[in-house]
């Protein structure tokens, strides 16, 4: 049942589905179990006003650069807080955000982390993935090949597998974001964008106690989630987008497939060439330099795909920005 | 008495001082008139946690990208509100921060903008100053020559000349900014970067009413203020940084040295390679493009020129982001 690797830093949608035995969707006690779980290890989310009523939540400030912190360190601590963490600790094969992430959140915690790349990968990610203290294991040409390398790795040395998306308390970590986004501004409505789902399940978890919607966003030729909601089912997507390389899971949780079934809640599309132009508004008008992950949530907006009510509290996650600013001059 | 042009972008330290008939330093009363002129125009600062106990007031986030857009905002609105603006508008000369927030506020109050630049700035500098709507002069080959054309226009139709810094009304409306970051955070104390003074004069007014210390940081080689406040007066200073762009004001207002007289504020110094090294840990650590002039400010605190005492609340302006991001990567 596994899927393909879609992406050249982040092979989020190859990790095997990690709920097949734990069917309950990630919920709102879930988020609030990691909010005390990771209080004072995340930075807190900072709003700001991005004008016409709309908030943007900057979570790029995050440790790592993107929100992925906010689940590795909510996964890392509760398996070690069970005592599921092995002397060797954890492995992941990643060479994008949530490698960072993961290998973050295991130092802070004091847990060996060793992060999987294919020979191929840019000695930049390397070298960024051992600053933050990984034990960074180069293995095979392809993504795919760095990953079946961890899971030999997994198998041999008893190391813990974190996941990209697909696991509960990395979805919950991740929803923290929305409880604290609600503290911080009264809001109707939150837009996020969507790869795997981890993201969107969290929030929309923490949302739906609060009574607040979540618009998903995906690039349209990058539509994990929405082919899901279309399906009724979890399937297989091609991956074409400027935002693959943090968007680019070729099949979505089934939390995320689960939280987009609610009512209040909203899958919607953007083009490609929307997400780009975004991304440059963000630093023309804002000089925010955000990855196209970031740029894909406002695109919602900007194109209409997503319309607010009049009066309606819009706050849209800049998930991350680990970015090569240098086009935007 | 004129002081000679200091940097390619902005001949700040070439405008006469506007004070000369009015000796009273800008004062706390003057920072509430401003906020109360410009309420709804500028955007409220976003105020995030750096770490370390330390605030990071993300000014950058302002219209055009700087402060200036404060005080530009203020000194149009309330001319314009006095009637000393004519129908042929207001005239500056500057490529930088400065000119692109007087294009900007005399764009949303209506009031025609004439912004002069040697015919050898950069043609992206033109072209963002006529995105605002400015009308963009092209004289001379040096900012000198630009501001002399600037004056001669001033002086054949009347236009009102606009000011970097040395101006009540623009340092008042720099000074809001340190009534917002007051109601937002708890702060002892603020640091800022110092060029000209217009902010830091701003920023110590209205921190004198609120018991806030303010910290005023410059590039060793660019010390107009920290040179002055040696002196007791005003004097001239060479300039050499890699932040006099926006820092390189080769003398400093009468209302910087009034302020930095107060016993509770410091003047302290930071070399280049320090500012260099902060704006790229910004960018490492926060994924903040900014530019040398913020990083200055933070530069203070990295490199113990400023030494807070335990539990000190300290918020650092993040001044502006008109940089180049493309040495980040």
């Amino acid at each position: 049942m596994d899927s393909r690797a879609a992406s050249p830093s982040d092979p989020s949608a190859v990790f095997p589905a990690a709920r097949s035995t734990d069917p309950a969707p990630v919920s709102a006690a879930d988020v609030k179990n990691a909010a005390e779980r990771i209080a004072g290890l995340v930075r807190p989310v900072t709003v700001a006003p991005g004008g016409d009523g709309v908030w943007f939540a900057l979570e790029f400030l995050q440790h790592t650069g993107s929100f992925k912190a906010r689940g590795a360190a909510n996964f890392v601590t509760a398996q070690r807080d069970a005592g599921a963490v092995p002397e060797t600790g954890v492995v992941i094969a990643s060479g994008g955000n949530a490698g960072l992430a993961c290998a973050w959140a295991a130092r802070e915690r004091g847990v060996p982390a060793h992060v999987f790349l294919p020979r191929t990968a840019p000695a930049v990610k390397a070298e960024r993935l051992r600053g933050y203290g990984a034990d960074v294991r180069l293995e095979g040409t392809t993504y795919q090949e760095a990953l079946d390398a961890s899971r030999t790795y997994a198998l041999a040395t008893g190391a813990l597998q974190s996941h990209a998306y697909d696991h509960p308390l990395v979805s919950a970590g991740a929803g923290t974001l929305l409880t604290e986004i609600a503290l911080a501004v009264p809001v109707d409505t939150v837009v996020v964008s969507v790869g795997g789902g981890g993201l969107f399940a969290g929030v929309a978890a923490a949302a739906a106690g609060l009574g607040v919607r979540v618009v998903a966003v995906e690039p349209e030729n990058c539509r994990a989630l929405n082919a899901a909601h279309a399906a009724g089912r979890i399937v297989d997507v091609p991956v074409n987008s400027v935002a693959a390389d943090s968007l680019g899971a070729t099949r979505v949780s089934a939390d995320a497939l689960h939280w987009i079934g609610r009512p209040e809640n909203v899958s919607v599309l953007v083009p490609d060439e929307a997400i780009v132009s975004v991304r440059r508004q963000l630093w023309d008008g804002h000089r925010l330099a955000v990855e196209h992950a970031a740029a894909t949530a406002l695109a919602a907006l900007e194109t209409g795909a997503y319309r607010p009510e009049r009066g309606e509290r819009v706050a849209v996650v800049l998930c991350g920005a680990n970015t090569d600013p240098s086009d935007l001059v």
